[in-house]
């Protein structure tokens, strides 16, 4: 099975950072409350369960994938379901940043020399996953097992040794065992409430990976929706034992973290200097031994499933998009699953957004954690209100001797509906710091924004539409071809030619008398060549090229209303991209103008610089010209239909 | 006459940091060295006589204007000219960067708590005076006038006041008389002169201005050589005045300036603290006392006739720019004097160039200036070098009688090339700090780029030329159309519509099936709706629009090489920018791939969204669109000679 390892990466991985922030967020109450962790995190395996038990019936109603985006939008009415799109996207942007920023932290704390480069190390890993995702993502499956399995087998060998040595009486001892955590005394009951109340929302935040397999559902093998909540189970299950079995381990270690190192009393050395170590780190160092090998290869996996699920979140973004934008909720450039460049704008998207992230909260996972919290409940909510309105809805169907499927359906999304809800009241309630606005803005935002797009295209789609019943769209009477000219060289005579072959009702060629010098030669040149179509100068009392032409345009359809006038534009067409700053610039500010112009047709002609063409194309062109020359005597010229302009 | 405040106002206000210049460089050698301020101010007063002179018959001989860019290519050919140009492009820039930093530096002299805004109040400045340009610049010569009018009457009473003062026996004391500078005894005799040289040098930066006036000689009324010529003379006579006033009177008022206060002792409070005020304010200050309106007056008079020289950059250089592209060395955008586009982008690029100085250089004057002597003295040797070898050649042309024209003329010139040569050939040996190699390198840069430019378009120019025996371009023998289509909607049927117009020999529909499913749709309706147009279906295996259609395109030409193919491209036409990027985004792509098939012409067929047109058009719309209708009922279709493909 290639499936579990690719969506075990983000939830599994989780555990590194999950079981961390339980402990760094009890010691914002002091160092008493860190009793409290044996019951936060058992607190925290019970959700997950619950949640991975949900989320079954969820994926197996839902094999189209979508998870909470699909479930709410059908269940609860499109404006819930673009809150959950936009919690989504949110979160798949903060799964990167959280995720890079603990492999970066986890590193840092294996080598502290590095210390000063979290926010460069951060930024590079983002790109280089980014970069590998752009290039192609065929051995996913492949690719994904060895790191995930390797993180569970380390942190497996790491607690079970661990454990073993405690119940031999020589019990691991974590470098920050003597340290004391400096506050407490002065927070209310309330207060000690809500920071154990969020330590739990924080090692909850292990479930976000939950959302992206129900997700991914469609990439699973058939059986889809059964596939896929067995592996839900197995990482429910996975992350579960793990979760317990190091924050058990941390505590008998007596692992003591804050977000601050100055808030530890204890410390050798001054506490700007101080670099805090992970707690897995802390842990394989107690176990096996600072330096040891053991400790490295902890630190490795641990690094690498990290990197790993931020991964996981680089397919799933994409997919999304892809799936707002087909329902017009996003730029059709995101467009189309399995379209190569709307992958692409999905992958630059999320890493714009990731490094932003990155960047604004320096690459901190308590921060970043806080932003994650908000959004990561909303979709968690949503999604469970939208089963329990599922299961409600097909009460009424079911025969009489099946009702208790949806009965029993009903009653476990409510369950978890009621944890997550409770869970997100917490969070808003404890305006989780700095974080929670923020996030509620930006996912406010995102809705709107998509709410927008979505109206544009219906509008488009309804004021393009055709009616049955419709006569089709006539033809223009006649078509008045005008050549834009500003000096007599091939690419003019090219265009000239091409618009006599499209044997227009009047032709013409325009100049533009920007340089009132120039337009006079040109017109003795085009005199004194016999250019057989006649050459209008106009006026541009302030230089301009594109008012005069279009107001040209006008008065020539003003004559015949049910006319078409298509302007020719002789263009350039060169090899390197600094020689296109050389030329054609004008053209598209003139193009815009001349396209706001109701029956206009903009035509380019490009003429092909010897420099843009490649060799054999060049023999081809020779022989082509040849030709056509031989033609042209032969035949002579082919205008016959053509009537001049006056 | 309103041409000399505004050719005035460079030259002029470069007194107040050209004088400081002086006192500063010499402080590298210690406070020893200041008692050759009045040497130092007389060789540079010396130096501008000369060149001012000598710049008479120059201006005279090129009333073309163009100034050192003129001269050289003339006189010395293309590449000399080419290193005139690139100089005089830095200059211009380094002109606007200085005057504006020596503006805020003498802004925060008066006002000190300004001190840690120096770089956002530099920048700010350029951007103010940008606008202030791009709006336009009808009553250059009258705003000129009260600013450096201003300035000289504030300069002239303030030296008048203090050396009547000072010749009275109670000469005024500047507040750093007392200060010592730490430096010097260490320093060799070559050194020392070296420094001296590197003083005279930064002084002589003064005649800046004078290059522009040169290049500005088109700008003058009628005799314009003449009148340049006596504009030259007044303002190097004015600049001459006032630098030798000031540097007497900071001599005997013991004004000592460094360009780190923490080379100098005796300070009140630690040297980090302590910012330096810039000679005129120390002198106003101990001319008419701290916080005196004459000590306000002067500061204002100095800041406003500082801007107003950045501001005279801003007339310059786009002219200069405009020339350059007219020859064709610099890109298209920029060419044209008077036209408006060309005289934005020139604004902009000197904004860019001058906003990119001042953050490097932390709106520091001096480096500034070292950056600036190299390339200003290089553009004046070349310019004066120019005016010999144009001597030179009059000798043999004029009569006998006259002969002591152009004697006087080359030796006048070559004593001025000799002191510019000179001078530059010191600030090489010296390696002014930093400066120097940077200058030479963006030089050499530009003017290789300038070059390369040139090469482009003069290849380009006779890759297009037509001679004048060759046989007319003859046409396309048939021209096949091809509609990219994605969906039936009125885009579409317009499209279809207009190709239908324009009477190609075979018409066809075409859509890229990048999804199966979606292609088949548009299939059936098409057949559905009996659209009398043939519909392609092409595969796309990768999911790509634009190589399946050239190939298409290329296949299609194959057929025939003497044809040409249309490729009629439906678009969108929408109001705000936003909406823009909903819409035809890989028309973009597409396009360029089609620009680089030979044979190809592309045609946009706007088709206009209702809110992208104004009331008035739509009513206008809505009536062409009946008389359409009926026109068809009437008529029926007439595309009789369309031959479908096969
Ligand atoms: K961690
Ligand atoms: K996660
Ligand atoms: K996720
Ligand atoms: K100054
Ligand atoms: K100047
Ligand atoms: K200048």
């Amino acid at each position: 099975r290639l499936a579990l390892p690719v969506f075990a990466a983000d939830p599994v991985s989780s555990v590194a950072w999950a079981t961390q922030e339980i402990l760094v967020i009890l010691a914002l109450g002091g160092t008493a409350l860190l009793v409290l962790a044996p019951e936060v995190a058992l607190a925290v395996c019970v959700v997950i369960a619950i949640v991975v038990v949900s989320y079954g019936p969820l994926v197996r109603a839902y094999p189209g994938g979508g998870g909470s985006f699909a479930v709410a939008s059908r269940n609860l009415g499109p404006r819930a379901g673009l809150v959950a799109a936009a919690s989504l996207l949110v979160d798949y942007t903060l799964t990167v940043a959280v995720a890079v920023a603990a492999a970066v932290d986890n590193l840092v704390s294996a080598l502290p020399v590095l210390d000063d480069g979290r926010i460069p190390l951060a930024v590079a890993s983002v790109l280089v996953v980014a970069a590998v995702n752009l290039r192609g993502r065929r051995e996913a499956g492949w690719s994904a097992m060895v790191p995930v399995y390797g993180f569970v087998l380390a942190v497996a060998v790491l607690v079970t040794v661990g454990l073993v040595r405690w119940a031999g009486g020589e019990g691991p001892v974590a470098v920050s065992a003597d340290f004391d955590v400096d506050r407490g005394t002065d927070l209310t009951a309330v207060a000690l409430a809500l920071v154990v109340l969020r330590a739990f929302a924080s090692g909850g935040a292990a479930l976000a990976g939950v959302d992206a397999t129900a997700n991914g559902v469609p990439a699973f093998r058939a059986p889809k929706g059964r596939n896929a909540a067995v592996t839900l189970l197995a990482v429910g299950g996975l992350s579960i034992a793990l979760i317990a079995g190091v924050v058990t381990l941390a505590v008998v270690s007596g692992v003591t973290v804050t977000r601050d190192p100055c808030d530890l009393q204890g410390l050798p050395v001054p506490c700007e200097e101080y670099t805090q170590q992970s707690v897995l780190t802390q842990l394989s160092q107690a176990v096996f031994g600072a330096g040891s090998v053991g400790a490295v290869l902890v630190t490795v996996a641990t690094v690498l499933a990290l990197l790993t699920a931020a991964n996981s979140a680089f397919n799933g973004f994409p997919l999304l998009a892809a799936t707002l934008a087909e329902a017009g909720y996003l730029p059709r450039q995101l467009a189309r699953r399995g379209d190569r460049l709307a992958y692409s704008n999905g992958i630059l998207a999320l890493s714009l957004g990731a490094v932003t992230m990155l960047l604004v909260l320096e690459a901190r996972v308590g921060p970043l954690l806080d932003l994650y919290l908000i959004g990561l409940f909303t979709s968690f909510t949503l999604a469970q209100l939208g089963m329990v309105r599922h299961w409600r809805l097909r009460q009424g169907r079911s025969r009489r001797t099946r009702r208790w499927v949806p009965r029993l359906g009903t009653a476990v999304a409510a369950v978890a509906a009621t944890c997550t809800g409770l869970t997100l009241l917490v969070l808003v309630v404890a305006k989780v710091p700095n974080g929670a606005w923020a996030t509620l803005l930006v996912v406010a935002a995102l809705g709107v924004g998509m709410h927008r797009v979505r109206g544009h295209y219906d509008l488009v789609s309804r004021e393009t539409a055709i009616p049955a019943d419709e006569a089709p769209e006539t033809m223009p009477a006649r078509v008045h071809a005008v050549v834009l000219v500003s000096r007599l060289h091939r690419p003019t005579t090219r265009a000239l030619a091409y618009a006599r072959a499209t044997r227009p009702s009047t032709l013409e060629a325009v100049t533009v008398a920007v340089d009132q010098e120039a337009a006079r030669e040109l017109s003795e040149e085009w005199a004194r060549r016999k250019v057989p179509v006649p050459l209008r100068v106009l006026d541009s009392p302030y230089r301009e090229v594109a008012k005069p032409l279009v107001e040209h345009v006008k008065a020539v359809r003003a004559k015949g209303p049910r006319d078409a006038v298509t302007v020719f534009l002789p263009e350039y067409v060169v090899a390197h991209w600094w020689e296109a700053v050389l030329h054609n610039r004008s053209n598209l500010w003139l193009r815009a103008r001349l396209a706001a112009t109701p029956g206009v047709m903009v035509v380019s002609v490009p003429y092909q610089l010897r420099s843009s063409i490649e060799e054999g194309d060049l023999a081809a062109r020779a022989a082509a010209d040849r030709s056509l020359v031989q033609e042209a005597s032969r035949a002579g010229a082919a205008d016959r239909d053509i009537e001049r302009h006056p």
